[in-house]
């Protein structure tokens, strides 16, 4: 099952796969959302691919989501809790599965799902397929920092990597950060363990020397540390999936708990309660700011068409985020541009020789 | 240079020797740091190593200080920029190397410096030395969560563990949350990608296998997630010191990313100021329990003696605390317990064999 390109086989007819029955308030959550993002992008068209007998009241009952969505049917749906060699074996009629294949088969150029998180990630990489200049996936997402959104990535589709993973990490976040985030030149931090007397390892050193390298036209900034991620040093933060995972987690729990503290803060008195109430426009617009639902989807970056991860629990707002994120990655050439960069690392210059693992 | 014990030697005079000279602000913020200490420590006793012209006057000053302090003299200070080798080299008259050496002397039980890092590292090690059941040092620090102070370790001593370093650093910070937090049990958690489809690496599969055989008498969680930091599911949290390193200064970036935002809403408006007044008791008691200061200090355990580096720039505040935590090292038979803990994991049981780096 070869991923044809548009042009060879005539048959890309929709901007998105979406997978309708994929999460906690699937499929409600999932059409909800696609009514928001029917707004944001007028000229998408969805195939939401599900349960037929239950999406097509539910989408005749919101015509936005209607106008650009056709139902495939998929007789069943992956469980939540399913292993995802399970879902390999037992998913092939699921809303998942037939979601994903149809990127594989080039009649969609990404999907969308909230679904099981690895039966995702195990059936996109071998349904859709990993790029053949990249050795392995990343997956990736977007941070809110003091400058403004940051690209994260690999937060745990490695947790072992070697120099040459982090080069190839570097160049699709390069990529996706131009994509999603607009940005024209993306800064590149590698994430070390930085000051001078605690010496990073050989692998992030060896991935430093080849992104230095002028051939590989990236904005590498160097080194970084984890308090540069919410400082917002850089655009694009490269780490190992197992560095990056905990990193993510560690940063969204020290944010929670600082909010669960507030929250106890402005209930601990009636003065305090008051406080709240006047300090509220400027506190409900750094909770907006904050608002997970804004950084919803994981990125799974580097396969032959572009796969997004939407939180299980979201909402529609935070299904559209997710959806968003696609779509731009869809329509501004993000595949293309990592193939170019990719590329230009094959050039004569440095490279990374007998990689460590 | 072998460290005797006290009563081998009948040496040991001094509770910690203090090296007087380390720190952006030394040594006056050391020695009023000595004052709060000695209110706290009233049968303590510190040798205080530095210029002996400079620090006899500031020491008259300070009467509650100079009552628990005896100067000794040494005629040079490590500089802040000074790379460890060099330390080792040319600081053999400095402050922080005499202070060290009256520790592997047996003189005094422990050292606290808010001098050069990467020096106190180093020549901690190279004179006071690993105790011989121990592989690797490691670096901990102490961090608030939703449910009391956790100590994390590695941060940042050890870039690559085997899985025995691993078993090696949760008993060490089972030793020193015991000592430190007087906690009988505290759990330990071995930091993990943790959720189902991302899979944790071997070397952390490998350590949890012997942390959990009852032989160990250790109060073992089980893997958590970044995520449980802040949350404060266990008391202990062990990672490579790669993990660790990152992990730290992430979560110190978002808790001051929050900061921020805070005080810009409470600046946003008219309003927002008054809101600020009304809630200021309980934001000032938010603020005060999360003050950097009273997380001050960086332990370097596994060494045959207690050695605590102190914030560079810290007040007399923060350098007491990093004496708190030292202290309670020593009155607490810190590394007694150590010995104790790795002596069952060398009776039979489940061991770590063929550790991986």
């Amino acid at each position: 099952m070869n991923v044809a390109t548009p042009a060879e086989a005539g048959l890309r007819r929709f901007s998105l796969a979406i997978d309708a029955m994929g999460g906690d308030h699937a499929p409600e959550s999932v059409l909800d959302g696609l009514v928001l993002a029917a707004e944001r992008h007028p000229r998408a068209q969805f195939l939401l691919v599900g349960d037929e007998a239950r999406l097509t009241p539910l989408l005749a009952a919101r015509p936005a989501a209607a106008r650009v969505c056709a139902i495939r049917h998929a007789p069943d749906a992956i469980p939540g809790d399913m292993k995802p060699t399970a879902a390999l074996r037992q998913g092939r009629n699921s809303s998942m599965r037939l979601a994903i294949d149809a990127v594989a088969q080039g009649e969609a150029a990404g999907v969308v799902s909230a679904g099981n998180t690895g039966a995702l990630m195990a059936l996109a990489k071998i349904v859709v397929k990993t790029m053949p200049e990249i050795g392995r996936p990343a997956l990736a997402a977007i941070a809110p920092s003091a400058r403004g959104d940051v690209v994260m990535l690999d937060l745990g589709a490695n947790v072992q990597c070697d120099a040459r993973n982090l080069v190839e990490f570097a160049i699709m976040g390069d990529a996706f950060a131009r994509a999603v985030l607009g940005l024209p030149g993306p800064s590149i931090g590698l994430m070390n363990v930085g000051s001078e007397e605690l010496k990073g390892d050989d692998r992030v050193r060896q991935a430093a020397e080849v992104l230095r390298a002028p051939s590989t036209a990236l904005n590498f900034h160097g080194f970084i540390e984890g308090h540069d991620i919410a400082a917002g040093t850089v655009d694009v933060v490269v780490m190992d999936g197992f560095t990056g995972n905990v990193a993510l987690k560690t940063g969204e729990g020290a944010l929670k708990l600082m909010r669960d503290m507030l929250r106890q803060v402005f209930t601990s008195s009636i003065p305090a309660r008051m406080g709240y109430l006047l300090a509220r426009p400027a506190l409900d617009r750094l909770r907006e700011w904050m608002d997970p639902r804004r950084y919803n989807g994981a990125i799974l970056l580097g396969l032959n068409g572009v796969v997004v991860k939407s939180h299980g629990g979201t909402d529609a707002t935070g299904f559209a985020h997710a959806v968003d994120v696609a779509m731009d990655m869809v329509t501004h050439g993000f595949i293309q541009q990592i193939r170019d960069s990719l590329s230009r690392l094959a050039t004569p210059g440095p490279s990374v020789t007998a990689p460590q693992d």
